[in-house]
């Protein structure tokens, strides 16, 4: 078996989000999929380690932001790569409140669901959920996983200060690489002599997690 | 509700088949998606009118053939616009047996699942397959349904004799679109003045399933 071929699955970059007793929490998700059309449902597929699970059993509704490719990629961080147990991480990103689930501000669609059946896995609950709410908040391209995984990870946002490394890579060969996300710094400046606040402009991690490879 | 949100969500373009008392079957299918790793199990959706919805539970195994950029969009017609319980759809489509199940041979990549288990709406099942198969089969990016959308039912496919059109539209605002698959004939041609024998390039249909519009 050759698992580069579930490589070639296409998906989508979500936000999949809920309430923790009235606090709101989240995490990434690219696994969601329409089922019915009427009345519409569509199913999502969280791993029981993520805290949202829980909140989706609890709350017996979801949300599911739907990134679209100029939405901050910042948000994939915030919602990836930390536990909702311990973070609030709504506090770091814009929300909206609809069909009383907490959505991203930022996201180019919103689909809010109702739980009306689940699968069970070894490791992941799928969710079927009936639509309730939904729409479209702004003008943009699906963000897919491909483009996350090869325009986003591979390169700063257009507004970071190491964007123009794009012109004029780097005089070393050796590559700093996020230890949490992956993402691999490419910028013009030399990675020792970025000032001690820089951060992962994707997961927002902290320049002491970044690896030296090469 | 604004149901335009749904469209946002990512897919990919896939045929499903499986066995039919020997004979080979399927259907294009955009629902696809990983739900566990180790094991590794796949969910797919598939509508109860579709054949080989049956011919799933009777067999207990199919496989995906993810369609690529470069794949023939005719794959897409053979097994999207017909029913499998009236046509031997691989007759037109070569095809190899991987994992004892038939796979599509122009594909990108494939996987071959066995099913553990299944959740019912009220229009489609989804089945969880165990994959007992999988491997790449050519390199190329996997189609997405977006790509499918904007590109291939945008255009002719360059080897189709409308190819040029893209140059030189057509002198008339009229537009003839294949009321099966919604593909828009816009070639240098006049729709008129094509041949008796020419057929949607996407849906295969004949030239008398296209209607006048505009």
């Amino acid at each position: 078996m050759n698992k580069n071929a579930f490589r070639q699955l296409s998906y989508g970059v979500y936000v999949v989000s809920t309430w923790d007793n009235g606090r709101a929490t989240g995490c990434t998700a690219n696994s969601a999929m329409q089922i019915t059309s009427d009345p519409a449902t569509i199913a999502v597929s969280i791993n029981h380690d993520n805290y949202t699970n829980q909140c989706i059993q609890d709350t017996g509704r979801f949300a599911i932001s739907i990134l679209g490719e100029h939405s901050d990629p910042g948000i994939i961080g915030t919602f990836g790569f930390k536990s909702g147990r311990d973070n609030n991480k709504f506090d770091e990103v814009e929300s909206l409140v609809k069909g009383y689930m907490p959505v991203v501000a930022d996201a180019c669609a919103y689909i809010v669901c109702e739980v009306v059946d689940k699968m069970e896995t070894s490791t992941h609950t799928v969710f079927l959920g009936k639509v309730v709410d939904a729409d479209v908040l702004k003008q943009d391209d699906a963000m897919t996983y491909a483009y996350y995984h090869n325009v986003i990870k591979g390169k700063s946002p257009k507004n970071a200060p190491t964007y123009i490394a794009e012109e004029q890579p780097a005089a070393t060969g050796t590559k700093y690489v996020c230890g949490v996300c992956g993402y691999e710094y490419d910028g013009e400046v030399p990675f020792e002599e970025l000032p001690d606040d820089y951060t992962c402009p994707v997961c927002k991690q902290p320049k002491s997690v970044f690896v030296k490879k090469g």
